[in-house]
């Protein structure tokens, strides 16, 4: 982005960027504007408290791929190459491990009918010219003894990466840190004057003011809530919505599976995310109702009734936590990265079921829509634009 | 009790009493000697903190009645019967409500074999002479709406009644402050000398040094961890033990139910205990697996299973908490309640399932036995003479 004739000079060779939202994505959006150079400040009263806070941390657009979702599934693959140099760099920014899980993704089918599920996607991948491995039951028994014997069908996928994502924010609070890069624990919103972004307002809190800070760019990264952020050029709200998803973490001993497992139960969906500490995540539910965080008796029987039928020895694991949190969903399934129809304003938001996934891609087209360098490929797909609001009367 | 000869002659008036474990048994027992004169001190690092924390809060001695379990159902009658007046006591004492309620309970089945286990405990009650009223599940769905359409028989018992245990520990507390009762935040264990128990030794913790406190009556009222109590004459870690129980609080509007409903689910039994303010109490395991408080995704999957098939609704509702703790269990079912073979050494403990509805009873009997006042009825029963040690080379 070219700072705008009306400003300081001294501001051309370091942009002044704040990103609102400290979400996986926020967070990681700041750090490549750090690293490119801009002077950065994220807003969030509560980092990575969000949809973050609930994620699994696959790294799967193979399994998650979809008839329909082409320009999905490519922004997924190529973000998922993205995902071990980021780990790397954060691992050199940091000093600790992101700890980064390559084994893969096991998918097995429970029945006739769910097996017939796996195969439909095993063929769209074949088409697509992506690997898959079929296995036998016993085959992928012997990868993963935990699994039920009554499972039927199974399929590899070998270029499929998990992380925890608590563990990556973690990471990427403390790399910002050690770039001078502040996190205010404050909720915050676009400034917008003469019809363009010039800073944010902080929102008021007890002993705490209103405060402007001026910015040239500002990114909203605010995940579903940014829908209530009004802009005149982008209609937000009719772009992004919130899903509820509700997951469960157990732990018990390391080793009870070393990969992913994804599984459609008598029709319904559930995954198991082994971490090597023992923790396993099991999720989630996708849930269309609105703005409810609640963790419902309901949702945590089907997980655990789903898990239970994969993998019995589920059952003897500690429930140590069940999650409920909103994530950013769109009409198309592909999240907003980019300009706005306003000047100095950016989002990257709509991450849907895909923000940890999509989150090294959405960095790197963030920071070259803010340097105005040129886009990376994958780009236009995620253009806000596509929901520009009509011309109506304001 | 008589003070001994050898201790001063002021004391004789008002015996110094000092009750170990603050759950319901040994705060109704504190209470209830300090009303009658003692002075009395409670000692738990965690008062209500046990298995008070968990339970449900079912009085409910008639749907709890088994097969060769004579003395118990007598005891459980009787305490039943003192619930309302104890009730009323402690709200006389503080001020607020107990919030007793007296709806009863409705027994019923989700298939003929479930069905059959219902008849079977409903003739048990006839030959008691015990009152119920068998429902067909029309009758049963009036009474209580939310009951799935896909349940067989119903038994209805009217004289029963549940109340919230914590809130009961909350009066307890309030109600032992206004007569001046401390209850010190450290476990301590009996201090015997000479064959006798002259007292208590707290336990050392982070600058606070080991106490001794003089009593001239030690109720031991631990729960569970009381089988760690080594006593000459009495062989507490064969008469108890921990028996795990795992229980869940939803939580929606009120109404959903209106009495405890009881269910055999497919061999399986669940409660589910409704509370004015919405709260609903599912329980409960009983896993006899030693020393383990954990909650466990099978533990958890089970009581939403049988829950969710007894009454659909519960999917909707709040998932609020997840709790295991042990009940003191005993061998042949019965507590342990009054004096041990070790004069000054009395004990309130292996109340197993049956904690909340022994409560007021447990309370009179221990009183009785510390002030060598005539025991009331059913006393004799709880005796803990019975599991008197073999005299064995010391």
């Amino acid at each position: 982005m070219t700072s705008p004739a009306d400003r300081p000079a001294v501001q051309a060779a370091a942009p002044r960027v704040a990103v609102l939202g400290g979400g996986i994505v926020g967070l990681a959006s700041a750090w490549a504007l750090a690293r490119a150079g801009c002077r950065v400040e994220v807003f969030d009263d509560d980092p990575g408290g969000g949809a973050s806070f609930a994620a699994a941390g696959m790294i799967a657009p193979t399994s998650e791929a979809a008839f329909g979702q082409e320009h999905l599934l490519a922004a997924g693959l190529a973000s998922a190459r993205l995902w071990p140099d980021f780990a790397r760099d954060l691992e050199h920014c940091t000093g600790a491990s992101v700890a980064l899980q390559s084994t893969g993704t096991l998918l097995v089918a429970s029945d006739h009918d769910d097996a017939a599920v796996v195969q439909r996607h095993t063929m769209l991948l074949d088409r697509l010219g992506l690997a898959s491995q079929r296995l036998g039951t016993r085959a992928a028994r012997r990868l993963e003894p935990a699994l039920s014997p009554r499972l039927c069908a199974g399929v590899l996928l070998r270029d499929e990466h998990s992380v925890d994502p608590r563990r990556v924010v973690r990471l990427l609070l403390a790399a910002l840190g050690s770039l001078g890069v502040q996190v205010r624990p404050t909720r915050a919103r676009p400034l917008l004057a003469a019809a363009r972004c010039v800073g944010v307002v902080t929102e008021p809190g007890p002993g705490r003011p209103v405060e402007r800070v001026e910015a040239d760019a500002v990114v909203v990264a605010s995940g579903w809530s940014a829908r209530d952020v009004v802009l005149p050029g982008l209609d937000l709200r009719r772009a992004v919505r919130p899903l509820k998803g509700q997951i469960l973490r157990l732990r018990g001993e390391p080793g009870l599976l070393t990969r992913t497992v994804r599984a459609t139960v008598h029709g319904d969906e559930v995954y198991l995310v082994p971490r090597p500490d023992g923790e396993v995540v099991v999720g989630a539910t996708s849930e269309d109702v609105g703005v409810d965080t609640r963790v419902t008796a309901g949702g945590v029987h089907e997980l655990l009734r789903s898990a239970v039928a994969v993998v019995p020895e589920v059952a003897e694991l500690e429930l140590v936590e069940a999650t409920a949190r909103l994530r950013p969903a769109t009409v198309d399934n592909l999240p907003l990265v980019g300009a706005t129809g306003t000047p100095g304003l950016l989002v990257a938001v709509g991450h849907g079921r895909d923000g940890i996934l999509l989150t090294p891609l959405t960095a790197q087209v963030m920071t070259a829509a803010v340097l105005d360098a040129p886009a990376p490929r994958h780009a236009e797909s995620l253009d806000p634009q596509r929901f520009a609001a009509e011309r109506s009367p304001m």
